[in-house]
């Protein structure tokens, strides 16, 4: 499916940020500081001897004495981890390998080392896309568009993205030569860059007509709560009268963090949250130093609107007075610890330690929030793409004519009918489409013709006027800030 | 999918027999006799700590200190090994906990402990299709259609089909006291039977027309050699002029079996196949006894034909002279073995030790054997079932008109397509379908009409007259015998 931001991430930028964010709604919510469980005390649990791991260790030694082929020893320990974990039947307990460890703990603080900039494939082509503000690849004189070759000597040519920005990246201090094409440049050009921090930006704020406010949380790493604060401030300063805050596509993330966004929303004493432990007992996280704003508030859910997310939207539709616009939210209300230490080599197992649940004492999971005002995308925001290898003509049926009518129908070709049999009413439109891009207008369904399609769809997509949920919260805002002022 | 017999099956006869089937291909085909590992070996092993089981300990303890809900250790273990073993990326090589592990034995052996009826489930009722020839129920004078009520006083009202198998069975000696209601008779009769073991029938042999012998082979149990022996000899007896054997649907099972059947068709001397071990040693297997047939052997094998069938048929094809027919099978080149005692619970790991590899030296795995003569069954044989919830007209699409079409083309109704859009054409065929069948000649397909469509086409699948692939073995044999007579 495309979404929103996925499409742009698709077809312009495959960012060099989101290349690292292999974490998906598993691993995004983690409760810091509960780690209650020192190594210490397991030093005496592992001289019992337990029986099942007795029959573990036969089964592995049975596989490496028998088995037909060479086994790696690592690839049976990961897997017996693995297996054991999932045996819970909780998809947020999980096993990570110390790779994966080392990308999860990155996003979760929301920085990583490397030069800063956000690279995308285009033919084959390592581009920028635009270098981090302040990054040392700014300073360094990289700019958009410029074509990277090699670093340190070792050429890109023949890797995938990911490949190249692995040689790209590296630790804190370390120098990156980079080989440069820049369009319009005879020569290659060398950069010597310093690799540093960069952080991963998770804010982004905005002030619309009206003096409405957005700002969009695209996850809650452990630098998130400073920026929604520096960019909630800055917006108060320009005089907002009313704030949209848009959580739509957020997996979530740091339990402390979304805490401390909630306070500055919720009244002093008033619930954000409530968390229930294995015991059963039940806490209320209170805010410890909030108050009420004096400006009405919206939030924008989707259903990739997850735990962290769920906590915000909660907390502020139940202590803070807030309306949320959108779709429910995913449905996650449970809380993960990672433990690393203990692990010893770098890998890491999240365990699921509680449940949380809104102010009013609800548990979310597997439901979610509905939203108070439901608005829904357009139909062709989360339309498939289309199999370019085949060609589709009148009287034919499939899914991928279904694309193409939803498509046609999005950017305003009546195809007729959306339900996938390609009738004279869907050709016509197709051959109208076709015409009007300049490609032969025969009413068929070629390769051409679905790229023609896909890529008008994109630009239809990316147009903030087709985007409901932000327009109708916008509008919400407006009326609220109506109704506000008439109460005065 | 429907598929011949599982239609069979699924309409008619849920078998006591299959409902222990649980297996599937990833547990047919054991290397009995190669568990050279004992359980002494291991004993020096296990002191040795290894890293990689500290580390699952790690996991295991702080998975069941921290995990919000209350952990099963034997869940834990099971997944752990389970995973462990997924972990080679081998689907043959597994882990059985007990219950498992005995269901894979006693396919193995070919036996169960039971009263030995077989039973299906109609309109929520337990009904006997047939006792099984010499088993305690035939004995104790169960009749087919008697409809089983219940057994040692627990009624089997509201029970599934596997749910009530599993009252039934019981260990060797035990009595099952179970009441019955005979069709046309007032009162409900009592059988006390005590429960032996059942040998399962693995070898179904007929005569045809012509003196051609036909011996289907359903899989490869530890009884099923002396079976297909004692069956060939009597065909033999009777005269066969040729041999049809039918291995469709035949997952495999015990790898001396196959050998001792290959062996009375493939000379002394020759290959019956070869096996190579983890050191990529290649020994071939020999046949000790065998001399050629002076009657013509035709294999009959299709994509569900694995591992021991593809033995059979790749020793018959190389080492004997025979034919092969029907579709390319299934592409199994590997041996397991089990090694249960290890374990010491009665769990089980199965692990993949050898590939085998036809006579002459080929590994069929993934690739599968070709049958010389290519003979596919009628489309209809495998149509997925169509969703009685829905309700389709002319103009609509879908998989489940698709099915319809399917069906209405196999029972002689031509719907113009099969692509599964509903035109004019199909609706006349629907029309004149429903006419046929009494009911409401509308053109629209209900769950009745769907119902019927499904009934109609069973018969269609089950009339011997439609089975492709044992008709042109047959013709192909009769042709062979022409062949040889002339050559004489």
């Amino acid at each position: 499916m495309f979404k929103g931001r996925t499409v742009a991430l698709m077809v312009v930028v495959a960012m060099l940020l989101s290349s690292i964010l292999t974490l998906t709604l598993t691993g995004q919510w983690t409760f810091a500081g509960s780690n209650a469980v020192s190594s210490g005390i397991f030093a005496d649990a592992f001289g019992g001897n337990k029986s099942g791991i007795k029959k573990i260790e036969t089964a592995m030694d049975l596989v490496e004495k028998n088995y037909v082929e060479g086994v790696d020893r690592n690839k049976l320990v990961d897997g017996a981890i693995g297996g054991m974990l999932n045996a819970l039947g909780d998809p947020f307990t999980s096993y990570m390998a110390p790779e994966t460890a080392q990308q999860f703990s990155e996003q979760i603080e929301g920085s990583f080392t490397g030069i800063g900039a956000e690279v995308s494939m285009e033919d084959g082509k390592v581009v920028v896309v635009s270098p981090i503000k302040g990054s040392p690849a700014e300073q360094a004189g990289i700019k958009p568009k410029d074509i990277l070759l090699s670093v340190n000597g070792e050429s890109f040519e023949g890797l995938g993205l990911n490949e190249a920005v692995a040689k790209i990246r590296g630790p804190k201090g370390t120098k990156a030569k980079v080989k440069v094409k820049r369009p319009g440049t005879a020569n290659e050009l060398e950069f010597s860059i310093v690799r540093d921090d960069i952080a991963l930006e998770t804010v982004y704020s905005s002030m619309k007509q009206g003096n409405i406010g957005v700002i969009e949380v695209t996850e809650f790493s452990m630098n998130t709560a400073d920026r929604f604060t520096q960019e909630l401030a800055s917006l108060e300063k320009q005089g907002m009268k009313a704030l949209v805050i848009d959580v739509r596509n957020n997996p979530g993330g740091v339990l402390q963090v979304v805490e401390k966004m909630a306070e500055q929303f919720v009244p002093k004493g008033k619930a954000i949250l409530q968390i229930e432990d294995k015991n059963k007992n039940r806490r209320k996280m209170n805010s410890a130093q909030g108050k009420s704003k004096n400006y009405p508030v919206i939030i924008i859910t989707n259903k990739g609107s997850a735990s962290a997310s769920e906590i915000l939207a909660g907390a502020l539709k139940e202590s803070a007075g807030a309306k949320s616009l959108g779709e429910t939210t995913y449905g996650k209300g449970t809380v993960q610890s990672s433990f690393s230490k203990e692990m010893g080599d770098g890998s890491l197992v999240k365990i699921t330690v509680a449940k949380w649940l809104t102010p009013n004492g609800e548990w979310i999971h597997k439901k979610g929030i509905e939203p108070d005002i439901p608005v829904s995308q357009p139909d062709y925001f989360s339309v498939a793409p289309i199999n370019k290898e085949k060609t589709y003509k009148f009287d034919m049926l499939g899914e991928d004519i279904k694309s193409a009518q939803t498509m046609l129908s999005g950017i305003g070709y009546d195809p007729g009918r959306k339900d996938g049999y390609f009738d004279k009413k869907t050709e016509a439109a197709l051959e109208k489409f076709q015409a009007a891009k300049g490609l032969k207008a025969n009413g068929v369904l070629d390769a051409k013709t679905a790229e023609a399609l896909e890529s008008s769809l994109i630009d239809q997509i990316r147009d903030p006027k087709n985007d409901n949920q932000m327009n109708q919260a916008i509008q919400e805002a407006q009326k609220e800030i109506t109704s506000v002022a008439s109460n005065e």
